[in-house]
């Protein structure tokens, strides 16, 4: 099954964005059994019918992203009718929803967006406002009353474009190929570096013999996700299970979800409230637990402490403290997280303060270093505070980063320990099994 | 210009490595001021040559990477000979250099690398084995005393290949177009959807008549990059000029810059320090602030007082205003503004409080609304406080957007405020030209 991909857009071909499909892409399907002939990337120039008419006849499925925004170059869903032999026809269905995420601005240049060649399916696009389609390409007549070349038209930013591949393309790809009988198990890892991953999945198969399982991985902000491949259940689990083992305690979650989704369950479950209190991330934390809608009803507030001063100012810090022994102690973050408890009334507070860099390392504290409290009323156990409040801190030291992964990194540490406070797991017993962050 | 650039590599379609040269390659190119057509990614299986004689009638140079090793599969010399009609011999001086460098290995495998097509220009490669060369492809009989497609012949390891197209491809490339006599301006765009900017630009080309412009976008987390291209730069400005003065004051900025890097180069040039007091962006425009390293050179810190609560206990918002008049006022966003200036001590004091929703809408305010204050004591314009400090606040109504734009938007819309309000320009004077976002 030979398999030809068109990546259009005029960014990539003028040296403006990196192309992030092609590996994402060939991997998978290389994984399937399909032989990619060649991925061509093009600008939105109108020259990508030529260029698809070149394709059809050595080609089985045609991938193809991007050209389907609103705009006057964004031609592939015509070109695609053209070569089909097709008209476009309007969607009610897409028209309606399109209509729910962008209101009246849908009779302007979006329109078009709600138009498809007749006889495609549709793909839903939940992250944009470009749907995908896909159907045949009729190579001769001969193939007029069924296949042809198959075609998947999908949007090109890669954050819209991977869940759909992924969730549509992937299986139905899967299925025409006649490998349906696979199953995948979804995990989200949080933490490690992507090739880490990587070499503790192959020692995992390796050791345990895992032979027919395999994996593939999507980097996302705060998290991987981490897909296991293979007919035998059992198999899968087991992958997962090992490799959880090895990787480090609270690290690999099952299904598809998020670190601060899973303090954000702890908090709604136990009706609790937090607050905040940053310095490196600076609002990060803060953003995150109110990214979710509804976000009123576990999150209370908190500061930025950035400067020393904001610090002794708005959390009563000890100033002579930091003189001594600087903000990234486990001390200092101690008081943050008193502090900010102490001032709002919550449930709990969590403080955050570390060495997020390119510069600031101190003597023992390299880069990547940072400070966790966690503080509550509600617990109290040895170190609870002259103020009746429970309090404990951890100090975690990551390897490579830069300075926007190690702040998204800092703000996932707190998450997970946050929670495991919650749940009364002394924070050390976690991050001690942390080796290969 | 017209380029085609073909990347042989089976590791390139299998997912096995990632593409480095497409980006590298065509951000030079188009800076020279060369068109690419399209990037090409094959497998070492046979199928360059029919690939390359599809892109000689369109193209004026080609580019090509990988296939020059010792094995059968590299097979790029025999295929660039045949195309250009010529035999392929052997080269004395690559010879002795490569007899040098591997000594009686030469007589095995690699003896192939000494082979050139007849004519054609050797390139050195101090890095390998595989030394590259160019010259030209014939499109027909008319061409046969000179010109046709010039074609560089590469290695595919990127530490290879680009210091052999930094060093000899590249001035061979500047020289054979001559002067460059297309341009680019780049400018920063921020608040506007992207269909409605595709909007305004149609709308200012067709009422200046301004035939010779084209445009670009690329759409980012917090702006929207516009490329203008144009030969005539007098156009190129005067398109930008008219862009500028329909889609509202402070929304296009010249350059790739940021909302925040606007700001921040202000609070630099004045030696000042902000705090910030965020509501519905809860810590967003903190983290925006500290993006940047050395922020602790501008931002002092701030609160994020997303609970009605937190916004009395730290910042002594008036319980009763927001009881009678809700959290979304000209009078909240100013008592936010004025409460961290006064806790904080620094220079400039920025509040955001708005309806991201989903849910949440008020009578008059539906979801997109936004207030924003600015409070200084070293301003002492009209509405001085009590306590002496200067305070503006402004409301903006944005159309439709989700909960994650809705918030990024919030924050860039208080960057861009806070840089006027330190200039001296009355808020209102800005948001009342604000009429597309």
């Amino acid at each position: 099954m030979n398999v030809s991909i068109f990546l259009i857009g005029t960014e990539l071909v003028r040296g403006i964005i990196q192309d992030k499909h092609t590996m994402f892409l060939t991997s998978k399907l290389t994984s399937m059994g399909y032989a990619v002939r060649r991925c061509v990337i093009i600008p939105d120039d109108g020259s990508v019918k030529e260029e698809i008419e070149r394709a059809v006849p050595d080609s089985d499925v045609i991938l193809l992203t991007g050209g389907l925004g609103p705009t006057s170059d964004d031609i592939t869903r015509e070109v695609v009718a053209s070569l089909a032999g097709v008209p476009l026809e309007k969607n009610t269905q897409v028209w309606n929803r399109l209509y729910d995420k962008i209101g009246d601005r849908i009779y302007g240049a979006n329109e078009v967006q709600t138009l498809f060649p007749k006889g495609f399916t549709v793909i839903d696009n939940p992250l944009g406002t470009a749907a995908g389609f896909s159907g045949f390409l009729k190579r001769d007549r001969a193939e007029a009353d069924g296949g042809g070349v198959l075609i998947f038209c999908m949007p090109g930013p890669p954050r819209e474009m991977q869940p759909m591949f992924i969730n549509t393309v992937e299986p139905a790809l899967a299925d025409y190929i006649g490998r349906n009988n696979t199953g995948t198990d979804e995990y989200s890892v949080f933490l490690l570096a992507e090739a880490r991953l990587e070499d503790l999945c192959r020692q995992v198969k390796l050791v345990n013999g895992l032979d027919g399982v395999s994996w593939g991985t999507r980097f996302q902000d705060c998290k991987i996700s981490l897909y296991v491949n293979g007919e035998n259940a059992g198999e899968r689990r087991l992958f997962a299970e090992k490799l959880r083992a090895i990787a480090g305690k609270g690290l690999i979650a099952d299904g598809c979800t998020e670190a601060v989704q899973i303090l954000v369950n702890t908090l709604r479950e136990k009706n609790y409230l937090v607050s905040t209190a940053e310095s490196a991330t600076s609002g990060l934390l803060a953003k995150l637990l109110t990214d979710i809608p509804g976000s009123s009803a576990w999150y209370w507030g908190g500061v930025n402490s950035y400067s020393a001063d904001a610090k002794i100012k708005m959390l009563s810090v000890n100033e002579k403290e930091i003189k001594e022994h600087g903000m990234v102690t486990l001390e200092c973050a101690k008081e943050m997280a008193e502090g900010v408890l102490r001032i709002s009334g919550a449930d709990l507070g969590v403080s955050i303060t570390g060495i997020a860099g390119p510069s600031g390392e101190e003597e023992g504290k390299p880069l990547g270093t940072v400070c966790i409290g966690c503080a509550s009323v509600k617990k109290n156990g040895e170190g609870a505070s002259s103020d009746g409040a429970d309090c404990e801190a951890v100090m975690v030291k990551m390897s490579h980063h830069t300075r926007e992964s190690g702040r998204r990194r800092f703000a996932v540490i707190a998450l997970i320990l946050a929670n495991f406070y919650l749940l009364g797991v002394p924070l050390i017993d976690i991050v001690s099994t942390w080796n290969y962050i």
